[in-house]
């Protein structure tokens, strides 16, 4: 038997419910592995040591009577630190929310629980999940970003902290730390997991999702995490497919659309190299691989994507942000101070563009089981002072089209790129079962050596 | 036998397929009701008589061949002059577009005439379905406004030009016309018909519609009407009942929630004595009716409603505006201008209430078969140079929550008066059904002497 920490979920649940471990060892595992690795990558904003354990007691009881809560008996997971979670400090990556503690759980904290999950502890992110960066390190190489929002979450798992972490995407804050840090990230549809408890960036764009080290994993994940919310108004009715059953029964090989236009023209000349390869592979593995025509909106995304977040997430902060103006970082405050200045007018601009990129890009989608493109247009850059490039992601939140990266190999500097997947809206099914079957054939098994 | 052009839908087409009377003697009956009061009343920007009598013509013989179409073969019906109507002159009220055609059908046209209804022409609309007004009159008093911006829709149906007519709300623009001509008059959950082919005014607030002179007739024209279009963004996918089997198999009587905040403090006198009484009549019939109060978010609603209207419209009409600006009416121009200088931040701050609004409702809602309040504030008020006031009908537009108008009585000067109900979202059925229990209670049958 390999180190606890090591293990995914599926296998963490195989082992538990088979009584070949208690989650308390699993808990102790990963404790461990922090006390090693987080002075290195400073991952975590609050560790909850006492409660994790305390839970963990109460999952060995209920096994040891046969009454596992749900799928995710037993299992840790880090919490991004925008997630309100109740009783356990919630900071927002802000000093203006450093002592608070809520008093309930977000949806999603609340699902986790109830199947069965431990809370190991909350993540750092970036300042309100934008652009100033946290402390986190990228455990592939110290003096590199791990990418953000969701730094601590990505950071966390690759470097085995924790087996899934929660996240969120507004920009590229779930694909691009996942990328950077080697590790598989889910950004479903628009609508698809509750934001109940989660502080906003940006209304129309922010997306829930999460980081794990496997395909598998995720559908686990997703099928806890995915349904309707009352308490969110723009929580969608969609039914919600049984995804671990849904990516059994992919069948493969899948029929790929290729998106080289934006995306190869702004990767690096290494993420273009070894896209080309992946294709390669994939097509020699039988997949269908063909080149997409983009639609004319697409060039107008970037742009509409900037104004819309930078409206909002003024709207989001308008109050707060003249109540504690010196404790706002400066990327964030520069954003605000701009977004004030939008007209009504021009946001709507903005809206139509997205309205019309999303009609565009449906027939599309349609097409192809996935769209496929490099995640992000180069390793995780040197330097912990930004947090990188959130522009290939940026098309799949806009439109809130479900996206997944997986990673596909090593740089030369022995930093880990990944492949972003992006299927139709609520097509999570599928495009879990592509990412499954790719994921085999690209066969990625490096870990960071810490 | 009763003069065609006096009969309801269902009359007419019991009649139609009877046998006892052919479309095209009813589109001749109407048209020469049309030729003897349109002259005083001037509800019609285009009458399509050849259009209307070969459309008659093919019904005949439909009809005679045992093929009727649908639930409305060969019923004559008007088109607020908004809407796309394929070959046929579409103004939207505005001197820009006094000679467009267009060249297909908005859906809900299609509609109509894939259920046997024949286009009997254009009916007039305020510029742009705002408050710069139409030449129409009030067929109860030539001397005052039928209301807007559906003011030759409504005016149409009120003086038997016609037994239906499509028209549109985005913030009192089919109850407030429906009240002052003493007809019924019903906007939908916002969503449930198809925008597609309309000309817009504000994406979040446009609600399409129709007047009909009575509710068995709004039933059946929403059936028609109702259900998903792809080619509306905003079109829902709920399914649609069978509302004439509905109203026929609801029971009465009915639990009415009373809203007398802000509606009784702002009706006249006389409105509130009529409102008193009618209370007091649906109580006397059985009807369980208590006062409900209103959530805080209400008194932000006409706020927040203007806000969204002016910055919407000034988008939508930002590029048409910046060509032609001396084509447009002095309120539109206004709102134009003035939506111009609204923030991002504001608008959002709008839409917040809104979701607030719409969140702290459906709790009430669900408590009620309907919420019931007077129409308007007032009988339609005197002079063509306004089209009156919008504020009774703007929660319901700005929540996007059903709500229908039937006439209650007349006032001491003769002009009708009307009640409004409302219920949660696509719970039109329930809102049909109290409205024809009430119809029944209430039994007017005046009609306007032209």
């Amino acid at each position: 038997m390999t180190e606890p920490y090591t293990w995914t979920i599926v296998e963490a649940s195989t082992y538990l419910s088979q009584g070949k471990l208690s989650p308390i060892d699993l808990v102790k595992s990963l404790l461990e592995r922090i006390d090693k690795v987080e002075p290195k990558v400073k991952a975590w904003t609050t560790l909850d040591r006492e409660g994790a354990l305390e839970a963990a007691a109460r999952c060995k009881q209920e096994l040891e009577q046969g009454k596992p809560r749900g799928p995710l008996h037993g299992i840790p997971v880090g919490v991004k630190d925008i997630f309100y979670t109740q009783g356990l400090r919630t900071t927002m990556g802000s000093r203006i929310f450093a002592d608070f503690v809520p008093t309930y759980d977000a949806t999603t904290v609340r699902r986790l629980k109830e199947a069965g999950a431990i809370i190991l502890g909350k993540t750092a992110s970036t300042e309100f999940a934008y652009f100033d960066p946290a402390p986190t390190r990228n455990p592939w190489n110290l003096e590199h970003t791990p990418g953000g929002s969701s730094s601590g979450s990505a950071a966390a798992v690759a470097s085995e902290m924790c087996p899934a972490a929660l996240g969120s995407q507004t920009a590229g804050s779930l694909l691009r730390p996942g990328a950077y840090c080697g590790v598989v990230s889910l950004k479903p549809t628009y609508g698809r997991i509750s934001r109940h408890g989660i502080f906003p960036d940006a209304w129309c764009l922010d997306h829930p999702g999460f980081f794990v080290r496997s395909v598998e994993d995720a559908a686990l994940l997703l099928k806890v995490l995915a349904g309707h919310d009352p308490q969110d108004a723009h929580s969608s009715k969609e039914p919600v497919p049984d995804y671990p059953q849904a990516l059994q029964h992919f069948e493969g090989p899948p029929r790929i659309g290729l998106v080289r236009e934006f995306f190869l023209d702004h990767a690096e000349e290494e993420v273009r190299k070894h896209f080309e390869g992946v294709i390669q592979h994939l097509a020699g593995a039988g997949a269908t691989v063909q080149d997409v025509k983009m639609p004319q909106s697409f060039s107008a995304v970037q742009a509409a994507h900037r104004t819309i977040m930078r409206v909002e997430m003024a709207a989001v902060h308008e109050d707060l942000f003249h109540q504690h103006k010196e404790k706002y970082s400066a990327k964030l405050r520069e954003l605000i101070e701009t977004g004030m200045l939008v007209s009504g007018v021009q946001y709507l601009r903005a809206q139509r563009i997205r309205n019309q990129f999303i009609q565009d890009m449906i027939p599309l989608l349609n097409r192809w089981d996935v769209l496929l493109s490099p995640t992000t247009a180069s390793p995780a850059p040197k330097g912990l002072q930004a947090t990188g490039d959130p522009s290939f992601n940026i098309p799949w939140t806009f439109s809130g089209f479900p996206a997944i990266t997986i990673p596909s190999g090593l740089s030369e500097s022995g930093l880990p790129l990944g492949i972003q997947l992006a299927a139709a809206h609520f097509k999570e099914d599928r495009l879990l079962g592509v990412a499954h079957w790719c994921e085999k054939v690209l066969g990625f098994k490096e870990k960071p050596r810490l």
